[in-house]
């Protein structure tokens, strides 16, 4: 390692572009992959079976759809959050690392749901995939504050923390959502969307 | 997003280049993940049969072929589209977000089209799929017109929207090739060959 | 169209950093997708067993290292021609994507000299592959020879000729390969590996 | 090749920008492949089933885990290695490639591992591609120090070889985990976890 710190205190602190490359990257396969598990049904042989095959994949469609906009929130947010970062440092390369971890979690439970819709399970298994992606983006935006000199921009303290509380909700609503799975899965449904809405929103 | 916003503000609005880098990378993948769908044939026996084998999925190769070069089109779409921007914001963002959603979908129809090549229902979906990735660029485009702080240079708002119809053309077609697919297929495939040559015509 | 000819215009020519950008993700793809044809085999019940699967699908590793360095050397290729290159334009981007296309091809080929290593066919069609993506790749050079404004200095007509001839034996010798594959197999292999070994020194 | 060559010592050598963007397009599908391992199981007719079919799949996700953090770590390694550098060459961009074949290779023995956990096997293969991923990150420093050139600053030879011996022991520990394997298991698991925590401390 000796060889490396020298260089990197003399050319600076590290850059955030490829940190940024290297998680689009990610994100473009995870979002990508997605869609595999909606699998050509074989067998078919004709038109009218191909529409039932068509409705009955309907369910793993909705929960590549959820997903997807799960996947994409993330990456908005990632795009907004390493924007605001002068530079990186490797604690921050690991919590990252720790988030892409998360992440790639996500297709397993979604094809999961998308193979057994009516069970709460999966369900259960997707939110708390979710919970985990935003618990560690959650850990990157606290280091974040504890490390303020990564940061474009010097802002109040007491702004952070603000920011902070909001940004533990989302976490929270997922852990709501998996206990909500197991007893009464529509609503872990409704709050997987609503954390999307309001996001968006 | 407290902690966000004063940051964004000073450093000025969102660059464009992540976009465009995690555009990319799901172009990318979707673009060769198409390949997938050939799958290599098991329990041949002898060359003659490697090469029955490879005759019988001609119509896998073809569907490729037609996808890869639709993919294509509109990555070189999407190239121009973003170079002639300024900037972006969570608007477009979003947008592009829709637009990457329905390109991921490609790959799933064509497969069908693949292995069903005598059926309309899948023709008819992969014109779907066209038609609303086509819908979402022009959705892009509208937005960009609407907001045109986002754009590099001050267009003529009467050029603009000649622009606009030309750009409406494309999801039209798409539109229609879904119906034709469902009555003659050969005119959808006629429509989606057609439109490709226009576009790189 | 006349949305965006004006700003590209007045922006200048279009970068080449974004045509880089999407053929490293399409060939980074292709590349790690090579490794999907090394199956994890099915119901081995002893270590001795594993060992043995190792060693029966040691031609689809084999294979897979081919594939690997071809796409590998193609990148080398490609990285150094768009080094030097000022600008890209329409028509390079599409012959870019026709190279790509090509490289899309390489895993099938691959994947069925793997599955059917005793067989001619499977060679020919990987030797036939390897012939277009060379092919498609002089096809760009040829371009840029003949829109000499793309590049990034004035190097002489003769010593571009005299390159381009250069260029011209790769898609020939694996012409012959394709050739060869059918009457005596380890010719083919031999050209395969003997032109990589000559990119490489 | 004479084509380049003037373009390229007249623009300057090679920027390392695209080679990592490229290692990062690589090691992001590889880290996502990953999961693809981990497959969603048939036939499950109640939640109960679900629960067991996840605990069933533990070492899968375990495997999983440990080769996440593997790709990962050299992930921050290649990144922290190319910051030190000014420019590459065509030696580095094909001990690059190196290090690409043995990190694509990871996937495979994983899989392995996760579908066999009770054999030594798949282990001493896991360890085997780990111990030549490291190796051929060790060939890359060799080759930086050998070519002195192509890093920013200047260190002391003396300071270099320390380095160099430092990144000698990863090597070293896998090519012991290959051993242990084979005549006690947990012992290479517990090389495997522990060189990990060596680099992220």
């Amino acid at each position: 390692m000796a060889v490396r710190r020298p260089n990197l205190f003399r050319t600076g602190p590290l850059a955030t572009s490829r940190v940024e490359a290297f998680s689009d990257g990610v994100l473009a396969v995870v979002i990508t992959l997605l869609v595999l598990e909606v699998k050509v049904p074989e067998n078919l042989r004709s038109n009218a079976e191909v529409w039932a095959a068509i409705r009955h994949i309907a369910p793993v469609l909705l929960a590549w759809a959820v997903s997807f906009a799960f996947v994409l929130t993330f990456w908005v947010s990632h795009h907004y959050f390493f924007a605001s970062l002068k530079h990186t440092d490797r604690g921050l390369l690991w919590l990252n690392g720790l988030f892409l971890l998360s992440v790639t979690l996500i297709p397993f439970p979604t094809g999961l749901v998308g193979t057994y819709p009516g069970f709460s399970a999966p369900l259960a298994l997707l939110s708390g995939a979710m919970c985990l992606t935003s618990l560690s983006f959650l850990f990157m935006r606290v280091y974040v504050t504890d490390h303020a000199r990564l940061m474009l921009d010097h802002i109040p303290r007491r702004q952070l923390r603000a920011a902070l509380i909001q940004s533990a909700v989302a976490p929270c609503l997922y852990a709501l959502a998996v206990g909500l799975a197991l007893v009464w899965p529509p609503g872990a449904i409704l709050i997987q969307v609503g954390v999307l809405l309001l996001f968006v929103l």
